[in-house]
């Protein structure tokens, strides 16, 4: 068919965009691209040339984010939100967010003019990884409204705050309540690389993100007694590194045997840390993520009771600290629906999974209908040169966004589900 | 009675001068003397003083090992060595070492004047620990004659060689052989504390140490993959932590399951550290011991295949390395069974056990009849400022000590067992 054809070269030349975008870098040689650094510049000169050209009108909002909008077929129709974020974390890989921004551009080029009931807005947050700040979502905090003074404030390592580097790039603070969105926005959807191996394992192009999981971080430290490793009996240790590595083992067991549930003990210590001592102290890092907030609790309390037993039994106590508790967030369930009948429409099989990182749906999602649809990422690779992606998977993705637009135009769910007020 | 009065007042003042000497420091509130640092000066001087009153001749050997020798009741005896350490870690307790010494000028003391069929030699070895040189033995290596060049060419923090500290301190290193035991030297005794807390646990004063444990030294190299700790579920992860905890778990139950076996995992580290990130490698030492060389080989062999095994089962890889592998030495059995008489004749109950550190007469044991006789180190702890002794314990060990000459001098094995050539 012309029509897959053409979705080919679409998905053909979307994929060279990313790459073309990837050079705009900090770095010589790999991809770095934190919240208003010069070449996110030319990043914007380069998207703003592509939506114009499909009929979309470009500006940067006072949060740095790109904005474009589309117009619909009538003056003063509501208007959809399709996009992603185009900052990076060092040595990046091309496709993590930037994926999402050019396939809602694809989109309108796809529509070659052709007017809908509602507008389409196509947004590049300006800061969804954390990197310069160290906290994240800049971008999109700013479009539902909670973009602060404490948030502004904040310093980058060379002790530059995000008001200054917003007016560094030309752009004013005093307008960022003009970021906000627009009160006619009906849904927030995001197409988005799935930067883990789940889709690649399953052998699927795409899926439905249907929650993005709840997060904690904590710190368990073993306290137990330094002593001689030759003249200690085994029966007369206190060895925090044997209690905490029983402690990880039950945390392995306890995620294996809970459906959804991860859990990573990403960083050990031992101190003294001599080869000849027995370790007297012991800090494990957990993470852990479910996409049900009762899971995840549950799931905790559980191995926060094993890590107290274990050091109770061997003579030894516990102190832990929370690092970060943050809640789950549910996708729109209508969207959701949606989603999975545009990938049928495309051939695919749906599939439903939960979303194990953070993503600016899940900001927007306190404001508006917000989805997601994740493409399959070989490998599972990601936040790396070599992530990737199959273009065929990324022209499915093209279709499926196709299906989506002309689902939503039409439903009669739209007008009950999706009007806001 | 007038003797238990009289060894509980030298028992006394034998605490009091190991507390003289841990005021000989390089270091202003705490201990650490190393080799031939100026405090050794002062140590030497002290020691000096009552070895000279007790009536043994005094003098330094060239590499730095302070000598005192009480002639025997006919010229051309041979002697017996009585001794230990005086050089300590930093931020050492007051009896490591030093008390070993110190007992053996107590029993000089004791014999007050009186004259044995061999003549006693007193030595305060110059260097045991490895502190300073990262390497130990130095003051014990000479007596042996294995003090060689490559050891005198190695350097401190500060780049002085052996050699030059050797110089520094007024000594000539061309005088090293001249260091070498005398070939009539019967055996060497040493008294030493426990530095664990197997004595104190039995409620004993005493033992009688019957080898000194194989050292292995290892480092063990889980090798998995690094990802997202949130997108990658867990069936899908070859995490290197997880598989290192897995391990740590069967060295402990191997040791616990295994007598006389002690395993230590003092060091862990996870690559590459971060709390949302799958640790891809993780690196985990080993320190195994055992009284026994083909005890600790087996054990040795089993924990690597349970590396291997784990290894192979999760997808991931091994690289070990064996940093260092010393063999058990033997205490001389005929020595060992005579601390036990002399041990009974104190009232005590013998007890034989293994030392799990090494000593100076684990070094003298390749040339002549070596054993040692520890002394019950209350809590176990050493290498510390709070490193005790029981003043009642040191007047058994007197006791102990005095029975021993006086076997030696009578026994009837004395010339079959202990005269060399």
């Amino acid at each position: 068919m012309t029509h897959t054809t053409q979705t080919q070269s679409r998905a053909e030349e979307l994929v060279a965009r990313c790459k073309v975008l990837a050079s705009f870098s900090e770095d010589a040689g790999s991809t770095r691209r934190t919240f208003l650094s010069p070449p996110m510049r030319d990043c914007h000169r380069e998207i703003t040339k592509w939506l114009t050209a499909a009929g979309a009108e470009a500006s940067v909002d006072a949060a740095g984010n790109l904005r474009g909008l589309y117009p619909a077929a009538q003056p003063y129709a509501p208007r959809l939100l399709l996009g992603s974020h185009l900052d990076t974390v060092p040595n990046a890989g091309a496709f993590d967010g930037v994926l999402g921004v050019l396939l809602a551009v694809s989109l309108l080029e796809s529509l070659d003019g052709r007017r809908l009931p509602f507008a389409i807005e196509v947004v590049g947050f300006s800061e969804e990884e954390g990197v310069r700040f160290g906290t994240p979502f800049i971008g999109s905090r700013a479009l539902i409204g909670t973009l602060d003074n404490e948030l502004l404030d904040r310093r980058d390592a060379n002790g530059v705050s995000v008001r200054r580097a917003i007016e560094n790039f030309g752009l004013n603070p005093a307008d960022i309540p003009r970021a906000v969105l627009s009160e006619d926005t009906l849904a927030y959807l995001e197409f988005h690389i799935e930067q883990g191996p789940v889709l690649d394992s399953l052998g699927l192009p795409l899926a439905a993100v249907e929650a993005i999981v709840s997060q904690t971080r904590m710190e368990f430290v073993f306290l137990g007694r330094a002593n001689h490793a030759g003249t200690t009996p085994m029966h007369l240790r206190h060895d925090a590194v044997a209690a905490a590595a029983e402690w990880i083992v039950t945390v392995e067991l306890a995620a294996k045997n809970h459906p959804g549930l991860v859990a990573t003990v990403g960083r050990i210590e031992a101190t003294p840390g001599a080869i000849n001592v027995i370790p007297g102290e012991a800090r494990a890092t957990l993470d852990l993520r479910h996409k049900l907030d009762d899971h995840s609790a549950r799931a905790l309390d559980g191995l926060i009771t094993l890590a107290e037993e274990i050091a109770t039994r061997r003579g030894l106590s516990l102190r832990r600290e929370t690092l970060l508790r943050q809640k789950a967030i549910a996708m729109n369930p209508f969207l959701v629906g949606q989603i999975e009948e545009a990938i049928r429409s495309t051939g695919g099989m749906p599939h439903r999974m939960a979303s194990g990182a953070g993503h600016d749906a899940m900001i927007l999602a306190a404001k508006i209908p917000s989805a997601m649809i994740f493409l399959c990422s070989p490998g599972g690779i990601s936040h790396d040169p070599a992530e990737s992606v199959h273009v065929d998977d990324v022209a499915k993705a093209i279709e499926c966004g196709l299906h989506l637009l002309a689902q939503i135009a039409s439903s009669s769910e739209f007008q009950k589900r999706m009007c806001r007020a």
